[in-house]
């Protein structure tokens, strides 16, 4: 399956900014996405980086994917809709109408996939159930729903499969609840993937214990060597850095 | 699986003060309870209330379930190790040592389950992949972990099984780390279930908006009567009240 990663390249993670500087920010956000891609791959996945300005995996990445980059600085919405519309347009067999980046980059395939660079908890295990949906609880049913979402937090969707070429995206808000309704609208079925790893994305301080506790990729060997641990107070966890 | 769900009985849900009155946070706990109740039982489970002081389910909280009640009145931690220690006892064919209810509430059974009485968001499926781990993604495993943890947000413990006899729980900090350690120590297998709907506690009034967005169930409805609704205001979703 073809899986879009929207990645920020320039100024990535501003909410981390009371504990990173905006070069570590960069930094931590490469390693996110390195092990992103990595989970995608191990889960059969295809992953597309969808960037907001020119960037070569090669050079600013950990570890050795250099998957392909599609350029588009436009928000995030319509930067994954024209990516939808494309592959749509692909899959269906017709002529791809535009394509500004002078790139047919999705190729013919049953659904494509929007995973957030930021899920840095993700492992192939739980992508590979957002992307086999009848592996999930869900073995009588014969046929994969038209949208599978993976909710995030605070009614977020950190990840979905797309496999109702009409159906457009909309981040803004309470996307997990809008995604419904545009899929009912469409008459398209929903599932979603229960899925701790998939719902937290890393966009805060607090955040960043999640990735000490139950991470074991390049983000949390990078929060390690820049001398975070974590510290237990008042029954609480936070990460704190030395 | 005979399941433990503590309860605190008198003053439920402090966290919540800034968005509820104390008589309405004991409203809310029980509605909570009760969906609990629902959803350990139609996932095959066998719900034993684990309160701090004497309680009855059939008058105090909505539906028809009336689970018996063990009291103890001590620290959650103290009260679910006396809990498990006796279905160790009881499991093991041994005699019950120290009975401080009258009550042999834990008959022998295959391991023991303990279920936060504020998993609002927790569903059937989502308590079946706890209950029945070797449907999580472990097909190939033959027989069920000795320790299966649920994680909660923030390094915690939100539900777990335990098939070994000698495992004891301790519910401060990190707890989640802390009972893998626990198992280690034991030469004890672990396994995790990775589901949002059992990461997700309702303790902080920013929880709220969960059990809206996600909930289907009496504290759903009980939050609705109440004059919740959900607000999108810079890009986040909140509940608020009318």
């Amino acid at each position: 399956m073809d899986v879009l990663v929207p990645f920020a390249v320039a100024e990535p993670k501003s909410r981390l900014a009371p504990v990173l500087t905006p070069d570590e920010r960069r930094e931590f956000a490469r390693a996110m996405l390195a092990d992103v891609l990595d989970a995608i791959v191990l889960a059969g996945g295809t992953p597309h980086i969808l960037a907001t300005e020119p960037f070569d995996p090669a050079v600013d990445i950990p570890g050795s994917l250099d998957p392909p980059v599609v350029v588009d600085d436009r928000p995030l919405t319509d930067a994954v809709n024209t990516a939808l519309e494309r592959h749509g347009h692909t899959a269906s067999g017709s002529t791809i109408a535009t394509d500004t980046t002078g790139d047919s980059a999705f190729p013919c395939e049953d659904g494509v996939a929007v995973v957030m660079a930021d899920l840095a908890l993700a492992t192939p295990d739980a992508l590979t159930r957002l992307f086999e949906p009848d592996r999930d609880g869900n073995p009588s049913e014969e046929s994969p729903a038209d949208v599978t979402i993976a909710p995030g937090r605070g009614g977020g969707t950190n990840a979905l499969v797309v496999r109702q070429p009409a159906f457009r995206v909309d981040y803004h808000g309470a996307s997990y609840l809008d995604h419904r309704r545009a899929a009912e609208r469409l008459d398209a079925t929903v599932s979603t993937v229960d899925s701790y790893r998939l719902a937290v994305d890393i966009d805060e301080p607090a955040d960043v214990a999640e990735v000490l506790i139950h991470g074991s990729g390049a983000a949390t060997a990078w929060l390690r060597d820049a001398g975070f641990t974590l510290e237990t107070a008042d029954g609480r966890v936070t990460a704190t850095r030395a």
